[in-house]
């Protein structure tokens, strides 16, 4: 079988071919208003364009408003079939053999922004956002500086995902900047706390799912049924000031160090495109109760990178490479063990994984780890080097799946740390 | 000065004279949409009839459309100047002396519906709820069951207002029945733990204060502004199965132990209508860091009961009586604190206080508390008695201001366990 092809150019290491086609909310231009696209090559489509020109022509889709949304809300709450009746309907029009578009410089000039210049907002509004802790290396390597390596994975961690609430208000798309929190902090060897801008200011390399449709109040969402409520994934930095953490987070978790920011990419990819790149995750020793037990493959082989800009450097350099499939909990028991005790999930929910490290420590995913809690120091290209982020210090998270022949890629998540308010 | 009246009879042990004047949000009936009122007596007033009628007549709100919404954001957003517009026009309105609505019956028909057959919604779309663990007695009470005397509170709890993040998603409107959830717990004996629906289920007795005003990103509130971003407060009911928190909220704290629903009062009561009930907060000692310090009276003395009916009761049965007042951080600290590193607030954020204890055991907010995790009692007016919630339980919370010849309540914060699904 060969390969689909657009009729649009994708050059081969893009991370965005006919075979993505990722959803976002974009605005060609400061003064227009936001709507639904899909990344294609360098261009961005405009699906508001699109329906417009009445080419969703299935039954789901024909006729619909969603897409002249500055969210994908509704288009997430209308469900599976209605996310794959859109992908088919765009692969097919996007298609080298389909001239609809392809023959008509009409449409074209309606539907193709360059991706170098339209705005990206955030892809969804997102009522609740949680925040789990699904990576063994990750919970493990935290556990060992903070408490030893006799208490390093507490006694729950290998019977459920632990996860808690973060913040939805300060979640921002990528490119957005963020100030240096302040905060109380403490030193182990003082009585009393002191006023501070976060001296230790950490990134988190996570990968972020969007909840499509949502369930009630009361009713959970089985392991088997949950891949149905996922409408895709993003990148997810989680912004941590781990001394503000140290310091507040006994006994009910953090708060202030995790909730002055939280950066994702503004490219959702859907289940559907990574299924070529379904895979086993880690085998579960202890099994796990039944409510979390799941058959097959159920995690996706998604390299992962961070790499980080200095303000004297042209281009950011990696500092650290791991994957999703490292991860020990999957998203599909993170949201059946969510929702099983009833709590109910909205259209546009964002669940994080936790920061995702793997079993070397060039794959750890946080400068936490990285440095060792600073006992060590992380080399840059340049000659610098960095235990945890500088003022004006850019952060840049990228994840891409290789298929063959072509790439289902991410895009970047990105930030840049300005100076603490005096 | 005589007392302002108002031409709507309203008995003296109301919880809404026309000091009170609490804003909600409401359906005159089923099929018809949601609007913004205000209760007085028995009865609620239409804001959006005012409005249509034009008698809103001040600048800010002359032609206004945010009573017509089904949410208090808008009007929240408008700020104080808006909402006391807002106030000083009702109270006029509805005075007494004032023949506009009380010589109208065109008017009185328009505006006016029976409190006892309106539907009360939630009064705002929820951004962001956050719980605190603001009361000392109750930190202490439970740091002693959980971790001994000596242990009792941990070292940051007396230098700031210990919060974490719950879940807007599962905050519904009194009245509304909530499922025993399930989940996972494990006995201290066993080495496994088991699935089950919580054995242990209890309320807390809090207060919630929804933000008006927001933030922008990186720019906190201060403690000295703070009052002026808090529009209102309301009874909140933080549902907690012990049994779940207990095992999950190592380290990252309470999770599936308490978003399967937190209840609040349908009524927000205002700073304004507060203002008489102003009072001291205790004493904080050691005194806290410069940004949280703040003079005079800055915490209200509201009287606080919660009530237990059981299936065989037929009417609600006081259990605990306790006072905001009792409170060590104050709700003007609390929002000081959540934005000090830069966190956004937008309208309609909701920050719960934690649970209310007093300092004798009749004023114990939380049934946990109450029979001392479950080694004592708790006796009922007929004979019955209870550790903890049993199914068909209703949990109905209260509170109100007692004034010179007027009360201003809250009316009440109720909801019902149903049976766990099977």
């Amino acid at each position: 079988m060969s390969l689909l092809k657009s009729f649009i150019e994708v050059s081969a290491d893009s991370h965005f071919p006919i075979q993505n086609l990722p959803f976002g909310v974009f605005k060609p231009s400061e003064q227009s208003v936001g709507r639904v696209g899909v990344a294609i090559g360098d261009f961005v489509c405009d699906l508001s364009a699109i329906s417009d020109l009445a080419l969703f022509e299935g039954p789901l889709l024909k006729n619909t408003k969603v897409f002249h949304e500055d969210s994908l809300n509704s288009f997430m709450g209308l469900g599976k079939p209605a996310w794959r009746e859109a992908r088919n309907t765009l692969q097919s029009l996007l298609s080298s053999e389909n001239p609809t578009i392809r023959d008509n410089k009409t449409f074209r000039e309606r539907i193709f922004h360059s991706i170098f210049t339209v705005i990206m907002l955030l892809p969804a509004k997102i009522g609740d956002y949680t925040d789990f802790y699904a990576s063994k290396e990750h919970a493990t390597n935290v556990g060992i500086m903070f408490r030893g390596k006799e208490n390093a994975l507490m006694p729950n961690w290998v019977h459920l995902p632990v996860g808690y609430h973060g913040r939805s208000s300060s979640v921002v798309v990528s490119g957005t900047n963020l100030k240096r929190p302040c905060g109380q902090s403490k030193n182990d060897a003082d009585v009393l706390p002191f006023f501070t801008a976060s001296k230790t200011l950490d990134f988190e390399l996570e990968m972020g799912a969007f909840v499509g449709t949502g369930n009630d109040l009361g009713q959970p969402i089985t392991v088997q049924n949950a891949k149905d409520h996922i409408f895709g994934l993003v990148l997810l930095n989680d912004w941590s000031a781990r001394d503000l953490q140290k310091w507040e987070y006994v006994p009910l978790g953090p708060f202030l160090g995790k909730n002055f920011g939280t950066t994702i990419s503004p490219w959702v990819v859907t289940l559907d495109a990574l299924e070529p790149f379904i895979c086993d995750a880690p085998t579960q020793d202890p099994k796990p109760l039944e409510y979390l037990q799941e058959n097959g493959k159920n995690t996706y082989d998604i390299n992962l990178t961070a790499a980080l800009q200095t303000k004297n450097m042209t281009s950011p350099h990696v500092i650290t490479t791991t994957n999703l499939k490292y991860m020990y909990w999957t998203l599909t028991q993170q949201l059946a063990h969510h929702t099983v005790n009833g709590c109910n999930m909205r259209p546009g929910d964002l669940l994080g994984t936790g920061t995702i490290s793997g079993p070397t420590p060039d794959s750890f995913g946080s400068m936490l780890e990285l440095s060792w809690k600073g006992e060590k120091t992380i080399p840059l290209v340049n000659g610098e080097e960095r235990k945890f982020i500088q003022d004006g210090d850019t952060v840049v998270l990228s994840g891409q799946c290789k298929g063959n022949g072509f790439t289902v890629g991410f895009g970047t998540c990105s930030g840049t740390i300005l100076p603490a308010n005096k």
